[in-house]
C-alpha cells in the first residue's frame, strides 16, 4: 500500500428489510487491485427495484454501482495511480474465458459486479454505498479529465456507459431519424449522443416535465412519423410493439429497457424480412464504452445541463431517504459518504 | 447494336391461367442496355408460388429470374461486352435514391425486377423463361469463369447470392455453431458457405432426402444443443420459435425465408435483452451478393456435388411441364430455351 494506512471505512450493508451503516476494515489491495475513496454515489433504478423487491440481488451487500472516487491504494499493476479520479466499470471480468477472448466481457463467464456481490463474500467493499470501495483485478477504470463535475461523471459507469453500448448497436447515425422510448437518465442521455452523431432525435415519455427536461438535451417531442432507429429505454412491451411498425428500411430497433419480465412481444416475419429490419439487446457494456461515456461528456459539458440530472448529495447516513425515485425532474439521487 | 440484328425470340409469356410461347420482337439496347441470349434458366419456389397464385405479381409476364446467358448485344457504356458470358441480379435499380445513395438498392424506390415486370410494359422481355432477355441500365452483370457450368451458375442470381446476403448478417463465423433451418436450394447452399467460413454446420429439414443430400454440402444433422447462429430459410414460425431460444449469448437469428403471411413470433424482450440477441431479416440482395455468389461458386465447385441439385434442361416449349417442385432431390429444374 502507498499511501493509505490500513484503517477503518464505513459502508452501507443493505440487509433486505434495512440498512445499517457499519464499520469495515479496509483490506490492502492484492495485485492488479485498488482501493478508491468514493466521493460521490448516483442511484440507479436497478438499485431500486432492488431495495424494493422486485429485481433478485445477493443479500446482505453494498450496493451502488454509479460512482466516483480518489484512487487512495493500489497494488502491484493497478490500471491506475493513487491520487487519480476515477470511474469504474460494473463488471468485473476474467479477461481469460471463452467470452471474454471474444469480446463479450459483459458476459463473462466468472463475472462479479460492483454493487451486486454479498457483503459476506471475499469482497465486501463492493458497492459504492460506502466511503471506501475495493476494486479487483479486472475492473474496467477510466481517469475522469477535471473538467467533469463528480455529479456530472458518477453515472457514466451504468448509465451513460449503457447508453453508448445502446446507440452503438444502432451503427451510423448521422442525418438518421431516431426515437427514443423514455425520458428518464438514459434516454435523455441517449438524445444527447444520438444528437452528438447528426441524428434527427424523438423522444416519447408520458411524464411531460422529464420530456420538457429532455428538449435541453436534443431531443424533440415524438412526431409520430416513420424513423430509422428506436432506442427504447422503457421496457414497456406496448411502446415496443407500437413503435417497430414505425421503422423504415432496413432499421434497427434496440431493446435496452427490457430487464424485468414482461409480456411477449409479437413480431411479423414476414415484415422483418421484407423491410430488413434488425431487433437486438443490449445489457450491460464493455469498456470501450465507459471511455467513451466519460469522453462524450467531457465533450458536451458545456453543451447540455448534465447537473441538472443529478440531485445536490445526501449523506451517507441517510441513505434510507435517498433510496428512492429522484425528486421533480432530476433523474439520479447523489450520495456523498 | 454490335452483331445481333435485330430479329425475332421467344418467351414464354405466363397468362395467370396457362402459359403461351409467343414470337417477340428484340428491341436494339439503349444506352447502358444489355440484350443476353439465355442459356438456362433455373426455377426458384417464388415462380411456382407465382404460378400457383400463392404470391401476388404483374400479369401477363415473362417469369425467370435465375439463368445464365451471353451478352448478344449492348448499348454504349454497357456494363459486359458481346460474348460474355455472364449472370444478372433480380433488381434493376435507379442508382440515384436515397436508399440507393445508402447501399440499399434491393429496396430501391424505383426498383424494377427481372422476371417480375408485366409483359405489356415497356420492358417485356424481363424474364428469363425466354430465348433472349433485355437488361436495363442498373442490373447488375457478373462474368462466369468457364469453370462453372450453367447449370451450376444460373441459382447464383437469387439462390446463392441472397445465401451470401443473409450469411453476411450473421457476421464472423469461424468456429461459430450455426443452424440452418431448411435443407432446399438456399439451406444447402447455405451450409456449403458457412462451413467455407469455418463454422460448424447443423441443418434440419423433415425429409430426410434432402437432409441427407446436404450432408454432402458441409452440414451435420442438427444435434439439439445451442448454437450462436440461426439461419431460417424454412419461413415456417414454429421452427424459428423453437431455434430462438436455443442461441447462445450475443446470438443471431437471420431470418431469410418468411416470404409469405404468416403467423406471429413471441419473442421475450427480456431475453433478447439479457442474452444480447439480434433477429434480423433479409430480402433480396446487393450487387456484391452476387460477386460474391459467383466467387464462393468457382472456389468451390470441386468440393461439393453442384451439379446433383438441378435437373437435366427441360425445353422451353415444355415449361408448364417445368414450374412444378423438381423430382427426387433435385432442387431446381432448368429450362433451355
Amino acid at each position: 500500500m502507498d499511501t493509505l494506512e490500513t484503517g477503518l471505512t464505513r459502508a452501507a450493508v443493505w440487509r433486505g428489510d434495512r440498512i445499517d451503516i457499519v464499520e469495515v476494515p479496509i483490506p490492502a489491495p492484492g495485485s492488479g487491485e485498488m482501493v478508491v475513496r468514493v466521493r460521490l454515489a448516483t442511484v440507479c433504478g436497478s438499485d431500486l427495484h432492488t431495495v424494493s423487491g422486485r429485481r433478485q440481488a445477493p443479500c446482505p451487500s453494498v450496493l451502488g454501482h454509479e460512482s466516483v472516487g480518489e484512487v487512495v491504494a493500489v497494488g502491484a499493476d493497478a490500471p491506475a495511480r493513487v491520487g487519480d479520479r476515477v470511474v469504474w466499470s460494473v463488471t468485473v471480468t476474467c479477461g481469460e474465458c471463452d467470452r471474454c477472448v471474444r469480446g463479450l466481457t459483459a458476459k463473462c463467464r466468472r463475472i462479479r459486479k460492483v454493487g451486486h456481490e454479498a457483503y459476506d463474500s471475499e469482497w465486501a467493499l463492493s458497492g459504492g454505498y460506502a466511503e471506501h470501495i475495493v476494486l479487483p483485478l479486472g475492473t474496467a477504470v477510466v481517469v475522469v479529465p477535471e473538467t467533469l463535475d463528480d455529479s456530472v461523471a458518477a453515472p457514466a459507469a451504468c448509465a451513460t456507459a449503457t447508453v453508448m453500448a445502446a446507440v452503438e448497436r444502432a451503427g451510423d447515425l448521422s442525418g438518421r431519424r431516431v426515437l427514443i422510448g423514455g425520458a428518464g437518465m438514459l434516454g435523455t442521455t441517449a438524445a444527447a449522443v444520438c444528437a452528438h452523431r447528426g441524428a434527427h432525435v424523438l423522444i416519447a415519455d408520458p411524464k411531460r416535465a422529464r420530456l420538457g427536461q429532455a428538449m435541453s438535451f436534443g431531443a424533440l417531442p415524438d412526431d409520430g412519423e416513420n424513423v430509422d432507429v428506436v432506442l427504447d429505454f422503457t421496457g414497456a412491451t406496448q411502446f415496443i410493439g407500437e413503435s417497430l411498425p414505425r421503422l423504415e428500411i432496413a432499421g434497427t430497433l434496440v431493446l435496452a429497457g427490457s430487464v424485468t419480465p414482461g409480456p411477449l412481444l409479437g413480431i411479423d416475419p414476414q415484415q422483418v424480412v421484407r423491410q430488413w429490419w434488425t431487433i437486438t439487446g443490449i445489457h450491460n457494456y464493455e469498456p470501450r464504452h465507459l471511455r467513451e461515456a466519460i469522453r462524450f461528456l467531457s465533450r458536451t459539458v458545456d453543451r447540455h445541463p448534465w447537473p441538472q440530472l443529478v440531485t445536490d448529495p445526501v449523506p451517507l447516513a441517510l441513505i434510507e431517504s435517498a433510496l428512492q425515485p429522484a425528486p421533480g425532474c432530476k433523474l439520479r439521487v447523489a450520495i456523498a459518504p
